[in-house]
């Protein structure tokens, strides 16, 4: 017996970010698949997946936002029943990629958290993951798996040059995150500027005080970041910014995270704009007016349907989508 | 260069049930490890060793206990961080092991979610297992190495031979727990009894009604299971018993999760006690006058020492530690 | 240089249920394919595959009859071959599975075997399996890929309501197994009796006597049970029921593997009709008066094809092929 | 907590060479541990250790002789209960490897079951192997542990030392045993024959004829193998030997797996002696006057003792056990 | 969303063997892709593929010759940056594949390299091996994937056959190869002869010297071996074909690696030709005027057309591709 | 049989670096185990363990140096010989390990490297790595097993407190390393300095110039960074310091490479000294005057005697050993 092979996309999302898959389901002309998903009165999860899976390429969205131990499980949960449904291929759609700062053992008998995030996944079923902009890019090798990396500067980088009229100059918010700065700096064909913790050591006495590097005076600044958590740090470079001169400071990032404090201080902070996208969900009680939230969904959507058709994924990017 | 090999028992516990964990320690002689654990703003858990576990044979306690996802995740982090910290051998004691419900398909299209607990805890570094009275005995299959199955049935036989006078019927709470409850009776040489759904068709319509097996007229009824949930399935056999004329009904069960209705449930049921064990904690706020705690640190600390000192465990429990 | 893909379905069958084989085929209408298989003096096994397997999506049938250990090796060894031999997807198709209830720990120190079949088909190199009326749901979890599990239920309860004129009572063979007689009452809309051992305790001294649960008088019986081995239990089940006043006992079970004296026990058994399906292949040596076979071969073959097409296995089950 | 370690040796056999069991067991002074083991009624296997193994360095032993895939299956469950009862160390001492003559593709599409048989034993749980003049040497390469190869030839030597008086020739029976023929008769200070098989073509007629390289008239040969199977080349060469004048032949082989037509085949042939060890059983009904069975035990002891005290195995055979 | 599924070959080469590789590609009609190689100063390689590999069916070529260990971790790193690019299968192909005379112990504490060089490319991440004439046939069983096994044996014979005119005698350079040789004679229906080490042990001094078996004298000889080393032995053999009076003398292998004094051995040898295929790459300053390089690209690139069809490789040899 | 277990450590030594294994042996009062190592004619390589490793604490000791392939192969071999040969526990220590920047994709369809170097390590069956300053913490989270970081930087900042008087600037070499260099002058109590690159963006012609940042002016700088490979960018570094008023410019690294021009480079440039450790061998012909090698021996000594007795690795370094 013998039969021509047909590839399905199902695409199909946990309960982190709706509104993302939505709009996903949107740019794919891809209806969400059924899935019911529920939480016991014990905390326990459960899924069920409502239509058939059978040889289907699947493509699962979740993001890893708070509840970040629940999102993670839940998308684990729905790996599992994939791959015991007979799903052909499972890819997790990770827009924000948790545990992704646990990427090293910064003292020792720490865990090396995002790569364990990757063992679950791996030891759940997945074949393959996507994600955006990760905090740094050896997570990748955290994977023995094909690992599709996004990212949302482009995007970003856009809005700058279409809401901010004249000269910017692009700030990085610490030293370690200057390449990713001068990547995002090309893109728009401006200058960078770099804050660093300036130690002094006088009399033994140590001091770390927060400095700049690059003239700021008198000009625009966007300072860029992969995500704002509680923006303590970030406030502290606005400050500084605006001490040193800058007319103006917007604050970029990929993940919105806004955890803790981060609403109250950004509220306050002098600053023109905060310009995230929505990988991570800000539910409406966390929005505020000088906040823009842009849709990664187009990006996401792009490189599901190249992974689909086996197509380029770099390209998409012009090949800059690597960290 | 040689040297003779020691071996040190070293025990840590997550944050789930500190109380158990103090028991535990107690009942040891052998004082909890430190491990600082935390959760950042976003959600995200920390945990870091404290002093040096290298070459030590590690216990790492943890319950399931609601917030469940968090307390597995902050468990796996916790083996994650041993394994990478040259912890000889790691054991994962899971007093209540979680998502053990969900042991099998009941339906196409579900997870196996205790099946992928399992691969979780192997993919995070673990050597063995030890938890207690699970859901059913397969859940060992579900393991690819050592799990020691303890059990709480003696404890809770004592605790009848001890507080209840006279003769009392052992009632299983449903048809598919038979089994586990001839046990219990054999421990107590008493009688059994079955609640059952009893379906009747008549006239092309269908009926389910609870009924029950054996003699309760008149006698002190005690119902057992592995868990208390939320109480409902046990509530309505409470009242079939004291409808069939049952003197008194005490309710036990190894895991005391009462989630949701529970606690309401059975303040205002028609009954004795209800005895549990503490391999899941209750809080302050959910105890009630006719809760009894039985402390399960004993069999856990005395199973703990047989696996360190390489004596049998099934000994502690005279062979009937399986299911 | 680009072609278009195609799937080829290929049927293989080991020596244990020819007949079985043969009748797959013709409901596929797809030849067996051709492999040799022999025994060398010394025991072992030979197996050498006589067609071109690159690239197919091969079937291997198999059923572990006695003797046991050799078909499970013969099917292994098959696997091996062919996934050396560069088949695409290997499906073990099991229609009784070996080993099954040995699924979990009784008492200490004993294997569990049901698990150990399946790391043993896994590291064959086995793909996918497929089995009928597993002894317990939990065996699917003891996989890590996935597992199709059909149910010859639908089948026997289309015998009853062809064969059986009139009201029948469904009954468990033992309390455990409630849940699949309430399934199979359901598909004919018939009450349900259980049978279940009953201890009693007086003064110190416990005895167990099987006892019924349920109407049976004047009525007409259906045992129901997954299998059928030595037909111990089963017929001390048929005495009871005659006792109680049931006027006709039929005997149903998917499996026949009528070991030892179950032949016997049976012909001078009280009985209707013994009613197995064809997963385990009755010689004609064992074949009597009162025994009917029902082939199992249409819903295998539906399966298989439903595997191969990438269409619904449950749905040939209207969704109840779980336990 | 800390307590010194220490390691315990256990022995265990399977049902395969109950008397080889008891031999070694003297040799080590280590009684056979209790262990049931029993066939059901269907030809399922059961095993139960009755006492403890926590902790333990377990050697089970077993052959894989007629019938070979129970006695495989029987050490597989074996070792997977071990596992699961906490042994701390699992040797497999096996000591004629079953399937060892299926180790490569011979033609397309076989299996290569001496590295399947590698896979089962691994997938159960074994943490080493041990086994004696293994078919061909590669066949360790298809373990990824560590493989202890045992030697019976210096046992053999020793006994042509013993029992022939002045100059033999060693012979090789087909022309790839060479290079153990070789090893053999050095250490013997012997020369070496072989036989082999000698194809000539005279006008497009090809035909196979044995022939032997080297001076046999008029000396005692002997005939050295790793295994006399069903005796059917062995005679031929042994009709050979007596054709081309030797005056005696012997017999030697590690290996004694007489199946089939072997036994009349040697008992009738011109032969002084066969020898063996008891690798594999010889039955009683087998036996034959001119048939020596030297008992491997000492060698299996020795090494056993080895691996349990980290001494050097290849010493216990001046680092000549090596293929 | 659903698609046709097509396939995509892919070629790509390493830098062993450019020239095999462009011949590849030409018997393929199938460009090689484009991949950037290159070694940093300090010895370190680097690969980058120039062209998108999502979904393809990607070959990658490369042959273990000279320096064979930074060969084989080029290779290794290719299928590193292929598995994460997103290939959907990639197939090794090593016309010669490196470590494979280490593939047992013969003596102890050695490691068994070709099996490790197995686990490497598995490691890597490849899906499938292809490989002509290994050196054993069990190296097969080193791997737990498919393995296309091709022979040039075929090829060398078509030369015999049109080159030499008149009665041949196949020789076997050593008795270990004696069933290559005869499957060589076979295809050739010739006579074969058999160099051996022949030992003689006369008054306790034990002396090797180099014998023939078969008749060579007065006719025209050809040794077969699968590869050429530093080609002692060869060259040894040579000499006695000659003083046996062998007429002529010609080399036949797949493998030409000419390590050391190769060259120089065989141009002063009495020798009429040798003949090795392209497998490994021949440098200019090693080819001298009685060497004849044939061209292995037809035989490799027909079984990569057949792997890509899912057609059969061993009909291409007419099932004569297995040792 | 019972016997108390002890612990041997057993030192071996790759061809790469014998100097400063001998100096480790020293350090260990162990001398180095007997280990034959030779490479053949056709380049593979050949390990042979001439002492039982048996039950051993074995570490192998290769660092990544010039030819890297061949040394990373030969340490690959070594651990498979070892694994083969029964040794309880195999640490590789790789005081520079090799391709450790590659530790992520910079663009599309690279390997890693890094990552990859991991795999091959752990299929090889090693069970533990020690290193010394790896390029990027995160290399150690693409083991899944036990890996000691150890740090070299204690004894270059002891260094310069021995040898440089007075007030010092430590500098990092780029925005990068910031971290690290951070850490060091925390040691001394420094103040630090960044050289970045400065990106300008004028009438879009962007230009990059290097920069620094803090106060070098008439002050001793120290430039710090992991490794000196073709020394580039550091003799870049260098003239600018120079240029904007450094009175002494110092080059410390941990690794020194000196691939290429390196040493040319170096040699002319206007530094008081650079000083590395032995981590990487130094041929003399690339020695120097202004050329200082600090021993690394005493450190990686401290820490094999930790992970052989049990004691804590990070205290060696007052846990300041991580990344």
């Amino acid at each position: 017996m013998e039969i021509p092979t047909k590839r399905t996309l199902l695409l199909f999302s946990g309960r982190s970010n709706p509104e993302l898959a939505q709009d996903l389901a949107a740019h794919l002309k891809q209806p969400l698949g059924h899935v019911a998903l529920s939480t016991f009165a014990n905390g326990e999860l459960y899924c069920r997946f409502e239509e058939s899976v059978r040889g289907a390429d699947v493509f699962v969205v979740q993001t890893h936002s708070d509840p970040v131990n629940e999102m993670i499980m839940e998308q684990l949960l729905m790996i599992d029943a994939l791959k015991r449904a007979s799903a052909k291929r499972i890819t997790a759609v990770i827009p924000y990629y948790g545990y992704s700062r646990q990427d090293r053992k910064a003292i020792s008998r720490e865990p090396i958290a995002a790569r364990m995030m990757a063992d679950m996944l791996s030891a759940a079923g997945v074949d393959r993951v996507m994600s955006v902009d990760l905090h740094t890019g050896q997570i990748q090798g955290f994977f023995d798996m094909p690992f599709d990396h996004l990212t949302a500067l482009p995007l970003l980088a856009e809005w700058v040059r279409r809401e901010i009229v004249g000269d910017v100059v692009i700030v990085s918010p610490d030293a370690g995150r200057v390449k990713v700065t001068e990547k995002f700096a090309s893109m728009l064909q401006s200058d960078v500027a770099i804050l660093y913790k300036r130690r002094s050591a006088e009399a033994h006495n140590v001091s770390e005080t927060l400095a700049v590097v690059g003239d700021v005076a008198g000009r625009r600044t966007v300072l860029v970041d992969d995500m704002i958590d509680t923006a303590g740090t970030i406030c502290g470079g606005i400050d500084l910014l605006k001490a040193q001169g800058a007319t103006e400071v917007y604050v970029l990032a990929t993940h919105g995270l806004f955890s803790g404090p981060a609403i109250d201080r950004l509220k306050n902070a002098p600053i023109e704009q905060v310009v995230v996208t929505n990988t991570v969900p800000v539910p409406e009680s966390k929005r505020f007016d000088k906040l823009t939230i842009l849709s990664v969904a187009p990006v996401i959507a792009a490189a599901i349907r190249a992974v689909f058709e086996d197509t380029s994924v770099s390209e998409i990017f012009g090949g800059q989508n690597q960290l």
